[in-house]
């Protein structure tokens, strides 16, 4: 790759967590899709708040996790996300700026607000995430900084941002000014209600060669490939992209790069808090050792590292030093 | 004491605090006053959110966090205070009402803000505040509920509420409205920093028994009686009050009652991870006592196990089982 000004410029949901503890109880009652993401309106999430526990806000978003986790390894990064101009926007530009990620774009006057992710976490750890999606669903592909994803050598994109309209259009825009800057490209599926409304457009994206590096759990591949079996899964969706990164919650991970193929089990962990950010972490071990240079098997390990860290602890980024963490693991 | 709706009613600063963990160094570097509590304008806050990394929003204020210690331990329990109509404000209304505390203080539209707490916490878990009192300090006697002041068995007044004028003539009235219905008055002094600018309307409330119970720690009651000796500074305050209270961090903590002294160790803590809010879980387990009709010794007990309990996590409202771990530790 030539010389970039950032590693990773990433565009994804500039969302504020409202994190609170709940009982297993309170997830039947709400009727909520447990350990799974739903998009919530203005009174869903009004209904949801009033039935929550007293929570803490902290910055999330898929992609945004990722660059956190990126840029406390090390990595020059680059976010790319809509807030609006009030509080919880001035919050998620705060935290973002704060661990070194450059953040420019303008926050959007007047209604909605900016996102907000209603997580509930259970007992176990799992997190059931009601997303009202606000200002970030509008991001507009005007706002996009071109010279910045040319000068960026992976462009990170969050597959729930293609739900959306704005965001779509804007990403397409944001894989073509990456290609034409001959920077690679890499998306993550993000969830399967995401598939079951824009599986054709990735299936698409793939065929057509557009995508580098494709990030998956292993409920995303079935999604993406119609088949529950992993490895006629990844035997499908292989061919089609240069690194293909399968993440199994407690079962590790599998990549596929140029016909090489590397697995590792879970980093061990002492007690599961909170899986929010699980794979947001894991891309971001991924991408720093890809950015690197740094063998298959290596970046998965990264991936494991920086995975276990944010599910050992409340909230969806890194709270430990993850490049201590990761040299007294890996060296 | 009659029967009364609620256990507890407290003024108090409706705050949400911004809290990060930091070096040691940046505290010099900011010029902090560690370990203390500083008022800044808004534009210190822009400034020190500025030098911040990446922060949790968890609501917080002083009072505010002792009446979520009594709620979790099963007191019946009501909050006034003032916040903005904006997010914040609407996250702290939502964590108060959440934890099961009566609150009804209707917002306050326009600028300033919500106040917020900037919290800088150093890795030995100290914590410097910055605080930013936006809309709390605003207050105004009118939209005091004297139904509810005389329906509580303790009213309990913020020390921090009694610097800003608006408030603090709320809370005049509001003692004497406790007063009229024959309701106990606690105060709680917060900071030397009130002391040195109203020690003497506090020593005039002691003169005239105004207050019932009064807490300290042990800096605070230095301030107060002018001598840095524990045992001349309780026996000079103890004359003028029913129940005083000091706390004397990892020391313990001794209270003086109608002649009768009782002293107890710290509660053990396996780490100390973030001592915001410590002084305000004590009055939260001592008040839950006393108002059961507990014997001294007990009430420094339920405190000190409270003040174990929110000094073990970030953010200064409980986490674990109070309830459960009360039982588990006194029966």
């Amino acid at each position: 790759m030539s010389e970039a000004k950032y590693d990773i410029a990433a565009i994804g949901n500039a969302i504020v967590d409202v994190m609170a503890p709940c009982e297993d109880a309170l997830i039947e009652e709400l009727d909520l899709v447990r350990g799974g993401m739903t998009l919530i309106d203005a009174e869903g999430a009004e209904r949801l708040y009033a039935a929550m526990g007293p929570a803490k806000e902290i910055s999330g978003g898929s992609a945004a996790n990722t660059l956190a986790g990126l840029a406390a390894l090390g990595s020059k990064c680059a976010f790319i996300g809509q807030v609006a101009e009030d509080q919880l926007g001035a919050v998620f530009a705060h935290d973002i700026r704060a661990g070194g990620i450059h953040f420019d774009t303008p926050p959007r006057p007047g209604q909605p607000p900016t996102a907000r992710c209603l997580i509930f976490v259970t007992p176990d750890g799992q997190r059931t995430m009601n997303t009202f999606l606000g200002a970030s669903q509008f991001l507009p592909p005007e706002v996009l900084d071109f010279d910045l994803i040319a000068d960026a050598r992976v462009l990170y994109l969050e597959g729930y941002m293609w739900d959306p309209e704005q965001p779509r259009a804007a990403m397409r825009k944001a894989i073509d000014a990456a290609r034409a800057a001959g920077r690679e490209v890499a998306l993550t599926l993000s969830d399967p209600f995401v598939i079951s409304r824009h599986g054709d457009d990735f299936r698409e994206l793939l065929a057509s060669g557009m995508l580098d590096i494709l990030f998956a759990n292993h409920v995303e591949l079935a999604a993406m490939t119609g088949t529950d079996d992993l490895d006629e899964g990844l035997a499908k969706l292989a061919p089609q992209v240069k690194t293909l990164v399968v993440t199994r919650s407690e079962k590790g991970a599998v990549a596929l790069e140029n016909g090489e193929r590397a697995e590792v089990a879970a980093e061990p962990v002492a007690k599961v808090v909170d899986t929010t950010g699980a794979g947001d972490l894991f891309a971001a071990g991924f991408l720093y050792g890809h950015v690197r240079g740094e063998n298959l098997e290596r970046r998965l390990r990264l991936g494991g590292i920086a995975a276990a860290e944010v599910i050992s602890h409340f909230g969806a980024r890194p709270e430990a030093d993850l490049k201590a963490l990761v040299s007294e693991r890996v060296g």
